[in-house]
């Protein structure tokens, strides 16, 4: 059988802080909040919560959706930049907490905002070839500590979060053919030099860089899945702000009511930005293909196309 | 075809600090330091130099065994937990100085001392997963900077280096079945905080997980490849010390001859500590059958049976 995605939870801090405080000081108003960054608050890790913390808080929305117990679990992987320490990976801090098995390989990948779909076709390629049942594929990638708030370029887009996918044989969705892509030569674009920050963003070149390779991509995605555009339901892209997300849809002419913008309330969650969205989208059955891609820091991306395991 | 291990690059800075001097320091006497530690002198990166600089220079000694070509590379993972910065990856950096196609996949795991294994294992079935066809296996975890140099449980064990293994479809040595264990609850053992360290060692209680675990998981790993201990012709350990290679060497009554311990005059190199022998061992035809094993911080370890494919 088939891994493919079992279930997914979601884990959003409670606080917020909100861009609207910040118009004066960065000379903008609503509308450009609103309208182009899509970010009125951002979500806000509690002070004292630790990356352990969200990633626990995201496998107990897990366990509300079904999830697996503990003992069944046999693979961890832990996508994340700020892991909140270096040494040892957070995925050996989650198996503590979570009381997991001695026989549970784990290990984290470092990637930001491609991380997801990079992350899915790593863990289920490595539990395939090591005959593994149940994996866990975390996304934590809390920005706050490492924000500079005098900085325009970053300090109203990122919001903090956690999520977990249940990779299993017995799934609700199950993956194509991926792309992956690099533009190292422009990694500079985005940086953060130590794990106490600062973020360094070209907000502008980054944005260049999207909205130059992604649609060339979705593209070949989709003729090496041999499916069209219009047969996707769902195009989940990487949330990294409302004009991308409207500039990627109008480049690629899809339907406004396929391409979901939903961070408005809490953010660029890194990371965590496509499963947030395809946590929602996974129980709407009239949803049955889904295209997801991710793009950011390395300069790199990567897509994917879904489908219901009934529909093959 | 099966993918498997090509060929392996090694880069050790030439830059040395020697333990003899620290004698009166630590209260300790050479006889201590080359049979207990079995680190005389540790290799050191020169100031200025950068992970990418280690990664480059493991790249050109690749080169010089007959490496591929950059426009081949089709994917990359550097296996790191002192990546020199936070963001991006640094693949997406060695990406970028290596000058690899845009289409080359490019991810970093964080694991330490059992992440070459676990590095193996991931990069080969992420490869096969996506068709990939040469991929590097980088590993570059400098120590030097996350070191107190008045710490006697750390200051005298670790060295810089890095490693890249060329993964393709003509290996030297394809890998059998894995084991990968981690142990959680015990992650506190062996910790960094930030990417500016300090490491916290507690020597003791990673000896005594070593010594606990690895010759258990070994004897399982033989079990389920199916092979004796008297069928395999090198058992390269980790390279923590010498008293732990001495003691698993001792556990599992393995032959001296079969039980390498080579790093006297560079130190403990973390993820390239294997890579580093089994680069000279492989074109030793005489070696038909080779255990790898690491372990480390989490805690956590992985072990593999390696051959050579015409004795398949």
């Amino acid at each position: 059988m088939q891994l493919g995605i079992q279930n997914i939870g979601v884990y959003l801090p409670e606080g917020r802080a909100s861009n609207l405080g910040k118009l004066a000081e960065f000379e903008i108003d609503e509308t450009f909040v609103v309208e182009k960054i899509g970010v009125r608050s951002r979500s806000i890790m509690a002070p004292g919560e630790s990356t352990t913390d969200l990633c626990v808080r995201a496998f107990a929305d897990l366990q509300l959706r079904g999830g697996p117990v503990p003992e069944d679990v046999d693979c961890v992987v832990v996508v994340t930049q700020n892991p909140g320490a270096n040494i040892p990976h957070l995925s050996a801090r989650v198996h503590a907490a979570l009381n997991l098995a001695e026989r549970c390989a784990c290990f984290d990948i470092s990637l930001g905002c491609s991380g997801y779909v990079y992350g899915l076709s790593a863990i289920q390629a490595f539990m395939a070839a090591n005959e593994l049942s149940n994996g866990l594929l975390f996304t934590c990638d809390p920005y706050s500590p490492i924000i500079d708030l005098a900085d325009k370029n970053t300090s109203m887009l990122f919001g903090d979060a956690a999520s977990v996918t249940w990779i299993g044989k017995s799934p609700k969705l199950v993956g194509g053919r991926f792309t992956f892509g690099t533009l190292g030569s422009e990694h500079a674009e985005l940086t953060s030099a130590s794990s106490a920050g600062p973020l360094s963003m070209n907000g502008r070149a980054v944005f260049n860089f999207a909205a130059r390779y992604v649609p060339a991509d979705v593209k070949e995605l989709l003729a090496i899945n041999s499916i069209s555009v219009d047969s996707v339901d769902r195009f989940i892209f990487h949330q990294g702000s409302k004009y991308i997300v409207d500039t990627l849809r109008k480049l690629l002419r899809l339907d406004p009511e396929k391409v979901p913008f939903d961070i408005i309330e809490y953010g660029n969650t890194v990371s965590s930005s496509i499963p947030i969205i395809l946590a929602k989208d996974l129980g709407e059955s009239a949803y049955r293909t889904f295209v997801l891609c991710g793009f950011g820091a390395g300069l790199s991306w990567a897509s994917v196309v879904l489908t219901r395991p009934s529909d093959l």
